[in-house]
């Protein structure tokens, strides 16, 4: 997925975030700041604090209200990286060195620590309980999430509803509580509250199932990393699980996986990524996003016809428009 | 410090918080449920719930809401300290395997995630947004006490007030909160509760340096683990600073550090314990842990003469005596 930079009418107010972001984790601790600052300056889509600014539109929208609903899921979502990457033993992420890499896995841990505290810490000058509570739970969720997905790294025998069940957890529940939250933190009405938030629960499994897409279909250009990454640290994705089905290169690609399972992953996996590449596995995950994007849209009917809609069927679109 | 058994009268209630405890972090994932448990099971002291509990006897006592602020709070000194054994690579703890050391690295950074979740989660229940800002505060001051330690390892040129600083994040602060929660969310005055904070960090500070004095003058028996691991591995603590001060052993103890150093704790420290034990620095930082009881102590003057008071005087003087 390319930059989003489709957000012309909110630009002045991610530019709000952006600063705040930064400042957020400033100043108490100059290491921390740095370690912390890391990840965050080499970019990122900022998709969450979009979301939630976007929810707000359909309430009274206040960017000193929102900004600490925004700031705290961009966080939330950059200390999860950071711990990820201590899990993934990941060097590389948005084309720079991780912070585990840079520094170590206890500084890695650390950093991580003091974001998610930082995060939260931000969230409670809202003093709104409501979204204390769906924060804290998604937060919960998120490690068993990541527990899941250490527990699943090369089980080659794991279906797709299990795969479905990773990335809801994984990724698609801090999207959809952004869009959730930045309708609540605005007092918009409860039930457009729950669109949005299955607006961006069924964007969210898009956006992943096209991520890991990505890794397999996409230059290192465009990943920021070389590709086939998520086979190399044993993480089976919906093509892997589709292509897995496919009878006439199940035995060579589970040998192919066997062998990086057996090397740890330091070897070649371009192999694995070819069989992938060529087999259903591309067309059938595509298909499966695609139906997502559907849900996602049909979320949309239940919201009113402000300008903010045609802007969530855009990026619905641009989440599944394919660049590889 | 020995078994906390003075506490007859909260008993009934603090077998109702280890039930929660317990029942907090089952039934959502079993391994998370496992790796959770490990510690908890391990046993521990339970200061932090008692604490809340004794701060909630200066309000309107009950244990259905003061649960909320108990649990969450024992819960999350029990992931800094899975999250600390990551860091100080620690084997035992409690006299048990340490998560790091029974399953991995990478479950243990998730499991002290998962468990930091679950206690915001459950803090959440009590929608008292005052609670839950000093909560997130205090975490983040944790973790930037943790960095700090990470830093000072091996750093033999820090001062006194370095590392009263350094225990303060990393001991005081969730102990003061303890006390001071407690008193919060029994509605107490808030004059109490700033008492009760008081209390709580000075007695806080007067357990750490006691705790760091254990490490060196207790038996493995006492500790659960080998005496001298804080040397062993880098962290400097207070009778250290003090035994440095000594012209006496300054020498001979930077030389034995510097080898504990260059061999990364793998190698014989009872040299340098015996140097730590026979130095001027245990009376000196005995001298300090009384002289912060004396503190706690003071701040029970502003609280009401009632029972609990006698028992929190009882603990301050139970802090401070020495079984080494």
């Amino acid at each position: 997925m390319k930059r989003l930079d489709i957000f012309g009418t909110l630009k002045k107010d991610m530019d709000v975030i952006e600063k705040e972001l930064y400042r957020s984790i400033e100043g108490d601790d100059s290491q921390l700041g740095e370690t912390s600052l890391h990840l965050l300056k080499a970019g990122g889509k900022r998709l969450r604090p979009v979301f939630v600014l976007m929810g707000g539109k359909f309430g009274s929208y206040d960017i000193d209200r929102l900004k600490y609903v925004a700031v705290p899921l961009e966080l939330i979502h950059s200390a999860s990286l950071v711990h990820d990457d201590v899990i993934d033993d990941a060097d590389m992420r948005r084309g720079k060195p991780t912070v585990k890499a840079k520094w170590d896995n206890r500084i890695a841990m650390y950093t991580g620590d003091y974001i998610y505290g930082k995060a939260l810490e931000l969230t409670t000058r809202l003093e709104n309980p409501q979204i204390h509570q769906i924060l804290a739970k998604a937060m919960v969720e998120m490690s068993i999430g990541e527990m899941e997905q250490i527990r699943d790294f090369f089980n080659v025998d794991q279906n797709v509803t299990r795969y479905l069940l990773r990335i809801r957890r994984k990724t698609s529940l801090l999207i959809a509580i952004s869009c959730q939250l930045g309708a609540l933190a605005a007092d918009a009405d409860r039930r457009i509250a729950s669109a949005m938030y299955r607006f961006g629960y069924n964007v969210g499994m898009a956006f992943q199932i096209q991520d890991d897409l990505l890794d397999v279909c996409g230059t290192e250009k465009q990943i920021g990393k070389p590709p086939g990454s998520d086979i190399r640290q044993g993480n089976i994705s919906l093509p892997v699980i589709y292509a897995l089905e496919d009878p006439g290169i199940r035995i060579s690609l589970l040998e192919e996986i066997e062998r990086i399972h057996a090397h740890n992953g330091l070897c070649d996996v371009s192999r694995a990524v070819e069989m992938i590449r060529e087999s259903s596995g591309i067309a059938r995950s595509e298909a499966l996003a695609d139906r997502y994007i559907g849900k996602a849209l049909k979320a949309l009917d239940q919201l009113p016809d402000i300008r903010t809609k045609k802007h969530l069927k855009d990026i619905a679109h641009f989440v599944t428009k394919r660049s590889y």
